[in-house]
């Protein structure tokens, strides 16, 4: 008899979020599956992890077949503490999911949801970030969900290349209208940041922060684009930032001490 | 005449640190600096920025040569709100630190230091993140300041490759015992996290993160490796996290709906 997939499921959304409790449901029809998550929402966290002050875990249980822990710090303090103390055994992949939103373009940087994910690779485990790309309230993760479970038996098979974690965006739209699925390049996009300036009752001053993603780049091969068409995007990242080509140019500057 | 260089500060030992301090000192000989910093320590808190509240900012004045504007938020906020919002016109340059202790392998992916140089390279201004690889409370800054005003003048000079910028990393020793300086790799090493539970006076358990970074490879162009021989180390990074050879190897499987 095989063993069972053994699966870490964490997310940015906070442990009580939907999209998270539709991945699990169906990730449980193929695996043994723990979930460790944020206690509260914590989009745009980056790879921040908590070194001044310890977490805290607390054990939740939503039904009968819906148990996780709810960690207060961050995704990737999350999948630390999974899988360096909650859990017997490393997992076999960790998923990162369902995000309400995209992660593509400029945000894959901000993006909690993707720095599970990350955190993963790093430990040396087989990770994705899924994302449903709307962010309309009333969204219907089955589908992103049905093919995470396609990807993770797909990964649990092949492995994934060294080093590298996939960061898959759904687009939205019902299953028959999936035009396909398609490899792509982070899009360059970015943020066209405003900050919007406010006086509180006391008179003083704050500052929201706001902007759209603007689009910088309509190559047909990068992550905004898939989803554009109505196709699900999936793009390997890495955690080597190096810019390799870089370093030819500047050992030409010849800087000294 | 030829125009003052601007440079903005920032880093993410909070405004108030000395390493900020000595390195505003150092570039006032040669620039117009706006120091914007985070009000508190924000150490290893990623690329995360603030979206769920909005962002205060103090004013500060340490004495008649340092002002700065204190933001209750991270490194990459600061940026953002002083190049969107605070600063009349974007710097010519945003430098980052000087950070107490390396950024140096795995943990570029947690540093706030790197993520104010990001941000300002995202916004396509030329930047760069300056650490001291020291965690001793009585280190001097002296040379990494002397170093990085060198590097700054270079780079008002030549610019930095698109969408490339440095991590700088300087050993804690005499200016006459570094042995120059080294273009390099981000190393590979990771920590060996380990999560310490204790119990509050409630009897709740709560866990401290804890490790070392544990070396895994020993190439001699690797940014600790560098340190480790008393070399300045620059590593070029990118936030362009595509892994580009995965594509085509991710095409291979064929992945459908």
């Amino acid at each position: 008899m095989q063993k069972k997939l053994s699966i870490l499921v964490s997310n940015d959304d906070g442990i009580l979020s939907d999209g998270l409790a539709v991945l699990v449901k169906e990730l449980q029809t193929i695996a043994e599956v723990t979930i460790v998550a944020p206690d509260s929402q914590q989009s745009a966290v980056g790879h921040a992890i908590t070194v001044h002050r310890p977490l805290r875990v607390r054990e939740v249980k939503k039904d009968e077949t819906f148990f996780g822990y709810a960690v207060d710090g961050t995704p990737a303090d999350c999948v630390k503490l999974a899988t360096r103390h909650l859990m017997k055994q490393k997992p076999d992949l960790v998923i990162s999911g369902i995000n309400h939103g995209s992660n593509t373009a400029i945000s894959v940087i901000y993006s909690g949801t993707v720095s599970a994910a990350t955190e993963g690779t790093i430990l040396g485990i087989p990770s994705f970030a899924v994302s449903l790309t709307s962010f309309e309230s009333n969204v219907d993760f089955s589908y992103a969900a049905k093919f995470s479970k396609k990807l993770a038996l797909m990964i649990a098979d092949k492995g994934l290349p060294k080093g590298t974690l996939l960061n898959v965006n759904v687009p939205p739209v019902p299953e028959n209208e999936i035009q396909g699925v398609v490899i792509t390049k982070q899009g360059k996009s970015i943020w066209n940041d405003e900050f919007e300036a406010r006086r509180d009752p006391g008179n003083r001053q704050y500052f929201w922060l706001k902007g759209d993603l603007v689009e910088l780049d309509v190559d047909e091969d990068i992550d905004q684009r898939a989803i554009l068409n109505n196709k699900i995007s999936i793009t390997p990242l890495q955690f080597d930032l190096t810019n390799y080509p870089a370093i030819d140019e500047l050992r030409k500057w010849e800087i000294e001490k």
